[in-house]
Protein backbone atom coordinates (compact mmCIF):
# COMPACT_ATOMS: atom_id res chain seq x y z
CA UNK A 1 0.00 0.00 0.00
CA UNK A 2 0.81 3.72 -0.62
CA UNK A 3 0.14 6.55 1.23
CA UNK A 4 0.96 9.89 -0.63
CA UNK A 5 -0.71 13.93 0.02
CA UNK A 6 0.03 17.13 -2.15
CA UNK A 7 -1.64 20.54 -0.60
CA UNK A 8 -2.38 23.22 -2.69
CA UNK A 9 -1.63 26.51 -0.92
CA UNK A 10 -1.78 30.52 -1.64
CA UNK A 11 2.24 30.14 -0.18
CA UNK A 12 2.79 26.84 -2.58
CA UNK A 13 2.61 23.44 -2.76
CA UNK A 14 3.55 20.76 0.34
CA UNK A 15 4.15 16.85 -0.97
CA UNK A 16 4.97 13.79 0.99
CA UNK A 17 4.98 9.79 -0.09
CA UNK A 18 5.86 6.71 1.49
CA UNK A 19 8.39 4.44 0.49
CA UNK A 20 7.07 0.90 1.23
CA UNK A 21 6.10 -1.55 -1.41
CA UNK A 22 5.15 -4.83 -1.05
CA UNK A 23 3.90 -8.26 -2.43
CA UNK A 24 2.69 -10.04 0.37
CA UNK A 25 3.30 -8.92 3.89
CA UNK A 26 6.43 -11.13 3.66
CA UNK A 27 7.63 -9.36 0.56
CA UNK A 28 8.89 -5.65 1.68
CA UNK A 29 10.88 -3.08 0.12
CA UNK A 30 11.28 0.41 0.04
CA UNK A 31 10.77 2.72 -3.24
CA UNK A 32 10.75 5.77 -4.04
CA UNK A 33 7.49 6.97 -4.51
CA UNK A 34 8.23 10.26 -5.34
CA UNK A 35 9.75 11.65 -8.73
CA UNK A 36 10.88 15.71 -9.21
CA UNK A 37 11.08 17.40 -12.69
CA UNK A 38 13.31 20.68 -12.24
CA UNK A 39 14.12 23.42 -14.91
CA UNK A 40 15.19 25.89 -12.08
CA UNK A 41 13.70 29.19 -11.85
CA UNK A 42 11.45 28.15 -15.51
CA UNK A 43 9.67 24.36 -14.38
CA UNK A 44 9.22 22.10 -11.72
CA UNK A 45 6.82 19.28 -11.79
CA UNK A 46 6.58 16.63 -9.31
CA UNK A 47 4.99 13.46 -9.32
CA UNK A 48 3.74 10.81 -6.96
CA UNK A 49 2.63 7.23 -7.60
CA UNK A 50 0.45 4.75 -5.95
CA UNK A 51 -0.66 1.48 -7.39
CA UNK A 52 1.42 -1.13 -9.02
CA UNK A 53 5.42 -0.70 -8.93
CA UNK A 54 5.21 -2.13 -12.51
CA UNK A 55 2.88 0.43 -13.69
CA UNK A 56 4.55 3.60 -12.44
CA UNK A 57 8.54 2.67 -12.95
CA UNK A 58 7.67 1.93 -16.62
CA UNK A 59 5.25 5.34 -16.54
CA UNK A 60 8.12 7.27 -15.05
CA UNK A 61 10.93 5.74 -17.34
CA UNK A 62 8.98 6.83 -19.85
CA UNK A 63 8.40 9.74 -19.43
CA UNK A 64 11.71 10.50 -18.70
CA UNK A 65 12.91 8.76 -22.22
CA UNK A 66 10.27 11.58 -23.22
CA UNK A 67 12.28 14.00 -22.07
CA UNK A 68 15.74 13.24 -22.92
CA UNK A 69 14.58 12.07 -26.67
CA UNK A 70 16.31 14.75 -29.13
CA UNK A 71 13.25 15.11 -31.05
CA UNK A 72 10.85 16.06 -27.72
CA UNK A 73 8.06 18.31 -28.66
CA UNK A 74 5.21 20.06 -26.27
CA UNK A 75 3.37 17.05 -27.12
CA UNK A 76 5.57 14.47 -25.88
CA UNK A 77 7.77 15.81 -23.25
CA UNK A 78 6.49 17.34 -19.73
CA UNK A 79 8.93 19.67 -19.32
CA UNK A 80 8.29 21.52 -22.95
CA UNK A 81 4.64 21.11 -22.34
CA UNK A 82 2.70 24.57 -23.39
CA UNK A 83 1.03 24.48 -19.72
CA UNK A 84 0.64 22.12 -16.92
CA UNK A 85 -3.25 20.96 -17.79
CA UNK A 86 -0.80 19.10 -20.76
CA UNK A 87 1.73 17.93 -18.58
CA UNK A 88 -1.16 16.15 -16.72
CA UNK A 89 -2.51 14.94 -20.38
CA UNK A 90 0.83 13.73 -21.25
CA UNK A 91 1.10 11.93 -17.37
CA UNK A 92 -2.22 10.40 -17.51
CA UNK A 93 -2.49 9.29 -21.37
CA UNK A 94 0.79 7.56 -20.59
CA UNK A 95 0.09 5.79 -17.57
CA UNK A 96 -3.15 4.43 -19.12
CA UNK A 97 -1.16 3.24 -22.24
CA UNK A 98 1.22 1.37 -19.70
CA UNK A 99 -1.61 -0.08 -18.03
CA UNK A 100 -3.35 -1.32 -20.87
CA UNK A 101 0.19 -3.35 -22.12
CA UNK A 102 0.80 -4.32 -18.91
CA UNK A 103 -2.94 -5.42 -18.19
CA UNK A 104 -2.87 -7.42 -21.17
CA UNK A 105 0.18 -9.08 -20.11
CA UNK A 106 -1.29 -10.32 -16.48
CA UNK A 107 -4.95 -10.68 -18.04
CA UNK A 108 -4.02 -14.07 -16.45
CA UNK A 109 -4.17 -12.66 -12.96
CA UNK A 110 -6.08 -9.72 -11.43
CA UNK A 111 -4.10 -7.03 -13.46
CA UNK A 112 -2.23 -3.88 -12.35
CA UNK A 113 -3.01 -0.61 -11.68
CA UNK A 114 -1.82 2.63 -10.40
CA UNK A 115 -2.61 6.34 -9.48
CA UNK A 116 -0.73 9.16 -9.36
CA UNK A 117 -0.53 13.08 -7.93
CA UNK A 118 1.13 15.66 -10.14
CA UNK A 119 2.32 19.04 -8.94
CA UNK A 120 4.23 21.74 -10.45
CA UNK A 121 4.29 25.10 -12.02
CA UNK A 122 6.01 26.97 -14.82
CA UNK A 123 6.85 30.40 -15.36
CA UNK A 124 4.41 32.68 -15.82
CA UNK A 125 1.56 30.04 -14.94
CA UNK A 126 -0.08 29.24 -12.03
CA UNK A 127 0.69 26.46 -9.52
CA UNK A 128 -1.26 23.07 -10.02
CA UNK A 129 -1.94 20.06 -8.40
CA UNK A 130 -3.75 16.88 -10.25
CA UNK A 131 -4.85 13.62 -9.31
CA UNK A 132 -4.34 11.27 -12.28
CA UNK A 133 -6.66 8.00 -12.17
CA UNK A 134 -5.54 4.50 -13.71
CA UNK A 135 -7.49 5.16 -17.03
CA UNK A 136 -5.40 8.59 -17.85
CA UNK A 137 -8.42 10.75 -16.30
CA UNK A 138 -7.66 13.45 -13.73
CA UNK A 139 -9.24 16.03 -11.32
CA UNK A 140 -7.51 18.98 -10.24
CA UNK A 141 -7.45 20.68 -6.27
CA UNK A 142 -8.68 24.00 -6.09
CA UNK A 143 -9.91 26.35 -3.44
CA UNK A 144 -12.59 24.69 -1.61
CA UNK A 145 -10.69 21.18 -1.63
CA UNK A 146 -6.83 21.89 -1.52
CA UNK A 147 -5.50 18.57 -0.82
CA UNK A 148 -5.24 15.36 -2.96
CA UNK A 149 -4.41 11.96 -1.69
CA UNK A 150 -3.36 8.55 -3.56
CA UNK A 151 -3.16 4.93 -1.98
CA UNK A 152 -4.41 4.34 1.76
CA UNK A 153 -5.59 7.86 2.06
CA UNK A 154 -8.87 7.34 4.68
CA UNK A 155 -6.69 6.81 7.64
CA UNK A 156 -4.66 10.15 7.41
CA UNK A 157 -7.80 12.59 6.10
CA UNK A 158 -9.59 14.03 9.40
CA UNK A 159 -6.09 15.59 10.16
CA UNK A 160 -6.51 17.45 6.49
CA UNK A 161 -10.21 18.33 6.33
CA UNK A 162 -9.68 19.91 9.69
CA UNK A 163 -6.23 21.94 9.26
CA UNK A 164 -5.56 22.86 5.53
CA UNK A 165 -7.53 25.58 4.06
CA UNK A 166 -5.87 27.56 0.45
CA UNK A 167 -4.30 30.02 3.58
CA UNK A 168 -2.41 27.34 5.57
CA UNK A 169 1.35 28.59 5.64
CA UNK A 170 3.82 25.97 4.60
CA UNK A 171 5.10 25.43 8.03
CA UNK A 172 1.53 24.39 9.16
CA UNK A 173 0.99 22.50 6.46
CA UNK A 174 4.29 20.55 6.58
CA UNK A 175 2.95 19.67 9.99
CA UNK A 176 -0.47 18.48 8.75
CA UNK A 177 0.75 15.93 5.89
CA UNK A 178 3.20 14.27 8.41
CA UNK A 179 0.65 13.88 11.11
CA UNK A 180 -1.76 12.60 8.49
CA UNK A 181 1.06 10.52 7.58
CA UNK A 182 1.67 9.72 11.11
CA UNK A 183 -2.18 8.88 11.89
CA UNK A 184 -1.27 6.33 9.01
CA UNK A 185 1.43 4.48 9.52
CA UNK A 186 -0.12 3.70 12.57
CA UNK A 187 -3.47 2.33 11.13
CA UNK A 188 -2.11 0.34 8.64
CA UNK A 189 1.40 -1.66 8.16
CA UNK A 190 1.77 -2.13 4.70
CA UNK A 191 2.26 1.98 4.74
CA UNK A 192 6.31 2.73 5.91
CA UNK A 193 9.26 4.88 6.48
CA UNK A 194 11.17 6.07 5.51
CA UNK A 195 9.05 9.23 3.81
CA UNK A 196 10.19 11.93 0.96
CA UNK A 197 8.83 15.60 1.77
CA UNK A 198 8.85 18.40 -0.92
CA UNK A 199 8.00 21.60 -0.58
CA UNK A 200 7.53 24.13 -2.83
CA UNK A 201 7.08 27.49 -2.91
CA UNK A 202 4.89 29.93 -5.04
CA UNK A 203 6.63 31.19 -8.14
CA UNK A 204 10.08 29.77 -6.99
CA UNK A 205 9.85 27.11 -10.06
CA UNK A 206 11.88 24.98 -8.02
CA UNK A 207 12.24 22.42 -5.18
CA UNK A 208 12.39 24.99 -2.14
CA UNK A 209 12.49 21.98 0.32
CA UNK A 210 12.86 18.22 -0.01
CA UNK A 211 13.75 16.16 2.74
CA UNK A 212 13.98 12.31 2.92
CA UNK A 213 12.85 11.33 6.76
CA UNK A 214 14.25 7.71 8.10
CA UNK A 215 12.44 5.45 10.66
CA UNK A 216 13.68 6.64 14.12
CA UNK A 217 14.27 10.84 12.65
CA UNK A 218 14.12 12.15 16.11
CA UNK A 219 12.12 15.58 14.85
CA UNK A 220 9.49 13.13 13.49
CA UNK A 221 9.14 10.66 16.72
CA UNK A 222 9.00 13.61 18.72
CA UNK A 223 6.00 15.24 16.44
CA UNK A 224 4.52 11.94 16.32
CA UNK A 225 4.22 11.86 20.70
CA UNK A 226 3.47 15.42 21.01
CA UNK A 227 0.47 14.96 18.94
CA UNK A 228 -0.36 11.48 20.90
CA UNK A 229 -0.64 13.69 23.86
CA UNK A 230 -2.12 16.45 22.12
CA UNK A 231 -4.95 14.25 21.37
CA UNK A 232 -5.05 12.35 24.61
CA UNK A 233 -4.81 16.06 26.59
CA UNK A 234 -7.86 16.71 24.59
CA UNK A 235 -9.99 13.75 24.80
CA UNK A 236 -9.23 13.89 28.48
CA UNK A 237 -11.20 17.64 28.66
CA UNK A 238 -13.87 16.36 26.57
CA UNK A 239 -16.88 16.47 28.77
CA UNK A 240 -19.69 14.77 27.74
CA UNK B 1 -22.10 3.03 3.28
CA UNK B 2 -22.58 2.74 7.29
CA UNK B 3 -20.00 2.91 10.35
CA UNK B 4 -20.89 0.55 13.25
CA UNK B 5 -17.98 0.16 16.15
CA UNK B 6 -18.13 -2.09 19.52
CA UNK B 7 -15.99 -1.68 22.23
CA UNK B 8 -14.86 -5.00 24.79
CA UNK B 9 -13.92 -3.62 27.60
CA UNK B 10 -13.47 -4.66 31.26
CA UNK B 11 -16.40 -2.67 32.45
CA UNK B 12 -18.82 -3.47 29.72
CA UNK B 13 -19.44 -3.00 25.85
CA UNK B 14 -19.88 0.42 23.98
CA UNK B 15 -21.68 -0.02 20.49
CA UNK B 16 -22.18 2.90 17.99
CA UNK B 17 -23.82 2.44 14.98
CA UNK B 18 -25.11 5.20 12.11
CA UNK B 19 -28.27 5.03 10.31
CA UNK B 20 -27.96 5.94 7.04
CA UNK B 21 -28.43 4.04 3.94
CA UNK B 22 -28.72 5.17 0.60
CA UNK B 23 -28.68 3.68 -3.28
CA UNK B 24 -27.24 5.81 -5.19
CA UNK B 25 -26.32 9.45 -3.09
CA UNK B 26 -29.92 10.70 -4.34
CA UNK B 27 -31.40 8.00 -2.27
CA UNK B 28 -30.99 8.14 0.99
CA UNK B 29 -32.44 6.76 4.30
CA UNK B 30 -32.99 6.03 7.73
CA UNK B 31 -32.57 2.58 8.50
CA UNK B 32 -31.80 0.97 12.20
CA UNK B 33 -28.43 -1.02 12.14
CA UNK B 34 -28.55 -1.85 15.67
CA UNK B 35 -30.87 -4.97 16.98
CA UNK B 36 -30.97 -5.93 20.78
CA UNK B 37 -32.36 -9.18 22.28
CA UNK B 38 -32.64 -9.10 25.70
CA UNK B 39 -33.73 -11.42 28.75
CA UNK B 40 -33.13 -9.01 31.68
CA UNK B 41 -30.60 -10.58 33.74
CA UNK B 42 -30.49 -13.86 31.73
CA UNK B 43 -28.69 -12.86 28.42
CA UNK B 44 -28.16 -9.43 26.43
CA UNK B 45 -27.35 -9.72 22.92
CA UNK B 46 -26.73 -6.71 20.05
CA UNK B 47 -26.26 -6.64 16.62
CA UNK B 48 -25.46 -4.43 14.42
CA UNK B 49 -24.92 -4.64 10.56
CA UNK B 50 -23.56 -3.04 7.75
CA UNK B 51 -23.50 -3.81 4.10
CA UNK B 52 -26.89 -4.96 1.53
CA UNK B 53 -29.57 -4.01 3.81
CA UNK B 54 -31.57 -6.63 1.71
CA UNK B 55 -29.28 -9.01 3.33
CA UNK B 56 -29.23 -7.78 6.83
CA UNK B 57 -33.04 -7.54 7.36
CA UNK B 58 -33.91 -11.00 5.85
CA UNK B 59 -31.19 -12.33 8.60
CA UNK B 60 -32.46 -10.29 11.45
CA UNK B 61 -35.69 -11.14 10.35
CA UNK B 62 -35.13 -14.93 10.36
CA UNK B 63 -33.17 -14.75 13.42
CA UNK B 64 -36.39 -13.57 15.14
CA UNK B 65 -38.45 -15.77 13.30
CA UNK B 66 -36.47 -18.89 15.37
CA UNK B 67 -36.35 -16.90 18.48
CA UNK B 68 -39.99 -16.97 18.06
CA UNK B 69 -40.58 -20.70 16.89
CA UNK B 70 -42.47 -22.66 19.21
CA UNK B 71 -40.16 -25.33 17.90
CA UNK B 72 -36.81 -23.23 18.53
CA UNK B 73 -33.72 -25.42 19.91
CA UNK B 74 -30.65 -24.14 21.32
CA UNK B 75 -28.98 -25.00 17.49
CA UNK B 76 -31.55 -22.52 16.09
CA UNK B 77 -32.52 -19.78 18.39
CA UNK B 78 -29.82 -17.06 19.79
CA UNK B 79 -31.97 -16.88 23.10
CA UNK B 80 -31.20 -20.09 23.38
CA UNK B 81 -27.81 -20.99 22.51
CA UNK B 82 -25.61 -22.36 25.32
CA UNK B 83 -22.59 -19.81 24.77
CA UNK B 84 -22.17 -16.37 22.98
CA UNK B 85 -20.01 -18.53 20.49
CA UNK B 86 -22.63 -20.51 19.34
CA UNK B 87 -24.72 -17.12 18.68
CA UNK B 88 -21.91 -15.99 16.27
CA UNK B 89 -22.40 -19.39 14.56
CA UNK B 90 -25.59 -19.18 14.11
CA UNK B 91 -25.98 -15.74 12.99
CA UNK B 92 -22.84 -16.39 10.77
CA UNK B 93 -24.95 -19.33 9.15
CA UNK B 94 -27.99 -17.21 8.88
CA UNK B 95 -26.06 -14.37 7.23
CA UNK B 96 -24.19 -16.78 4.69
CA UNK B 97 -27.38 -18.66 3.95
CA UNK B 98 -29.38 -15.26 3.01
CA UNK B 99 -26.49 -13.97 1.29
CA UNK B 100 -26.29 -16.90 -1.25
CA UNK B 101 -29.96 -16.74 -1.53
CA UNK B 102 -30.09 -13.09 -2.57
CA UNK B 103 -26.67 -13.66 -4.08
CA UNK B 104 -28.25 -15.94 -6.74
CA UNK B 105 -31.23 -13.89 -7.38
CA UNK B 106 -29.00 -10.58 -8.05
CA UNK B 107 -26.58 -12.81 -10.19
CA UNK B 108 -27.02 -10.31 -13.07
CA UNK B 109 -25.81 -7.80 -10.90
CA UNK B 110 -22.52 -7.55 -8.71
CA UNK B 111 -24.29 -9.43 -5.84
CA UNK B 112 -24.96 -8.14 -2.47
CA UNK B 113 -23.43 -9.06 0.85
CA UNK B 114 -23.55 -7.84 4.49
CA UNK B 115 -21.44 -7.68 7.79
CA UNK B 116 -21.99 -7.87 11.14
CA UNK B 117 -21.04 -7.19 14.81
CA UNK B 118 -22.48 -9.57 17.56
CA UNK B 119 -21.87 -7.73 20.98
CA UNK B 120 -23.16 -10.11 23.84
CA UNK B 121 -23.12 -12.23 27.26
CA UNK B 122 -25.50 -14.70 29.09
CA UNK B 123 -25.72 -15.52 32.91
CA UNK B 124 -23.00 -16.91 33.93
CA UNK B 125 -20.73 -16.64 30.78
CA UNK B 126 -17.99 -13.88 29.52
CA UNK B 127 -19.17 -10.84 27.66
CA UNK B 128 -17.92 -11.83 23.70
CA UNK B 129 -17.55 -9.31 20.93
CA UNK B 130 -17.27 -10.77 17.53
CA UNK B 131 -17.49 -9.75 13.80
CA UNK B 132 -19.16 -11.97 11.64
CA UNK B 133 -18.08 -11.16 8.06
CA UNK B 134 -20.36 -11.80 4.60
CA UNK B 135 -19.33 -15.60 4.10
CA UNK B 136 -20.23 -16.74 7.75
CA UNK B 137 -17.25 -16.85 9.46
CA UNK B 138 -15.80 -14.55 12.25
CA UNK B 139 -13.41 -12.95 14.23
CA UNK B 140 -13.54 -11.99 18.33
CA UNK B 141 -12.25 -9.11 20.02
CA UNK B 142 -9.40 -9.73 22.40
CA UNK B 143 -7.35 -8.24 25.42
CA UNK B 144 -4.85 -7.28 22.50
CA UNK B 145 -7.51 -5.58 20.42
CA UNK B 146 -10.11 -4.32 22.25
CA UNK B 147 -12.27 -3.36 19.89
CA UNK B 148 -14.01 -4.50 16.32
CA UNK B 149 -15.46 -1.95 13.18
CA UNK B 150 -17.48 -3.14 10.17
CA UNK B 151 -18.43 -0.57 6.88
CA UNK B 152 -16.51 2.71 6.48
CA UNK B 153 -13.93 1.88 9.75
CA UNK B 154 -10.90 3.93 8.77
CA UNK B 155 -11.96 7.19 9.00
CA UNK B 156 -12.74 6.74 13.22
CA UNK B 157 -9.72 4.03 13.62
CA UNK B 158 -7.08 6.29 14.40
CA UNK B 159 -8.62 8.00 17.56
CA UNK B 160 -9.49 4.29 18.83
CA UNK B 161 -6.00 2.81 17.91
CA UNK B 162 -4.94 5.90 20.49
CA UNK B 163 -7.50 5.91 23.30
CA UNK B 164 -8.55 2.64 23.91
CA UNK B 165 -7.51 -0.26 25.84
CA UNK B 166 -9.56 -2.96 28.21
CA UNK B 167 -9.49 -0.51 31.33
CA UNK B 168 -10.70 2.30 29.44
CA UNK B 169 -13.68 3.18 31.10
CA UNK B 170 -17.44 3.04 30.08
CA UNK B 171 -17.57 6.77 29.65
CA UNK B 172 -14.56 7.58 28.24
CA UNK B 173 -15.07 4.77 25.61
CA UNK B 174 -18.61 6.01 25.25
CA UNK B 175 -17.05 9.16 24.28
CA UNK B 176 -13.85 7.44 22.04
CA UNK B 177 -16.49 5.61 19.80
CA UNK B 178 -18.54 9.31 19.55
CA UNK B 179 -15.59 11.38 18.14
CA UNK B 180 -14.77 7.92 16.22
CA UNK B 181 -18.39 8.28 14.22
CA UNK B 182 -17.55 12.36 14.61
CA UNK B 183 -14.63 11.67 12.04
CA UNK B 184 -16.50 9.36 10.38
CA UNK B 185 -18.82 11.76 9.25
CA UNK B 186 -17.29 14.44 8.42
CA UNK B 187 -15.08 12.38 6.14
CA UNK B 188 -17.90 10.18 3.97
CA UNK B 189 -21.22 11.94 3.16
CA UNK B 190 -22.91 8.82 3.07
CA UNK B 191 -22.56 7.76 6.90
CA UNK B 192 -25.20 10.04 8.81
CA UNK B 193 -26.95 10.82 11.70
CA UNK B 194 -29.12 9.57 13.63
CA UNK B 195 -26.96 7.19 15.50
CA UNK B 196 -27.57 4.86 18.17
CA UNK B 197 -25.47 4.17 21.12
CA UNK B 198 -25.70 1.76 23.71
CA UNK B 199 -23.79 0.39 26.43
CA UNK B 200 -23.67 -3.21 28.51
CA UNK B 201 -22.47 -3.00 31.30
CA UNK B 202 -20.18 -6.20 32.66
CA UNK B 203 -22.42 -9.26 33.99
CA UNK B 204 -25.58 -7.04 33.82
CA UNK B 205 -26.70 -9.19 30.97
CA UNK B 206 -29.21 -6.17 30.06
CA UNK B 207 -29.16 -3.11 27.94
CA UNK B 208 -27.45 -0.40 30.81
CA UNK B 209 -27.95 2.55 28.29
CA UNK B 210 -29.67 3.18 25.01
CA UNK B 211 -29.80 5.89 23.48
CA UNK B 212 -30.46 7.42 19.83
CA UNK B 213 -28.32 11.24 19.02
CA UNK B 214 -30.63 12.54 16.62
CA UNK B 215 -29.22 15.24 14.23
CA UNK B 216 -28.39 18.55 15.86
CA UNK B 217 -28.20 17.19 18.87
CA UNK B 218 -26.82 19.83 20.83
CA UNK B 219 -24.70 17.34 23.42
CA UNK B 220 -23.06 15.77 20.39
CA UNK B 221 -22.42 19.22 18.37
CA UNK B 222 -20.66 20.30 21.69
CA UNK B 223 -19.09 17.37 22.16
CA UNK B 224 -17.71 17.92 18.36
CA UNK B 225 -17.07 21.60 18.61
CA UNK B 226 -14.77 20.81 22.40
CA UNK B 227 -13.11 18.27 19.71
CA UNK B 228 -12.34 20.12 16.89
CA UNK B 229 -10.91 22.82 19.54
CA UNK B 230 -8.84 20.80 21.07
CA UNK B 231 -7.15 19.13 17.95
CA UNK B 232 -6.71 22.75 16.50
CA UNK B 233 -5.00 24.01 20.06
CA UNK B 234 -2.51 20.81 19.89
CA UNK B 235 -1.81 21.36 16.44
CA UNK B 236 -1.04 24.93 16.94
CA UNK B 237 1.31 23.96 19.73
CA UNK B 238 3.25 21.24 17.75
CA UNK B 239 6.46 22.38 16.88
CA UNK B 240 8.42 20.87 13.91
Amino acid sequence: MTYCVGLLLNDGMVLLSDTRTNAGLDNISTYRKMFTFVEPGERVIVIMTAGSLSVSQTTIAQLREAIEDPEATPETSIMLAPTLLKVAEIVGDRLARVRAEIDQKLSVMQGASASMIVAGQRKGGTMRLFLIYPEGNFIEATEDTPFLQIGEHKYGKPILDRVVKPTTSLSDATKAVLLSMDSTLRSNLSVGMPLDLCVIERDACRISQSRRIEAGDPAFRAMSEAWSNALRDGFAKIVI
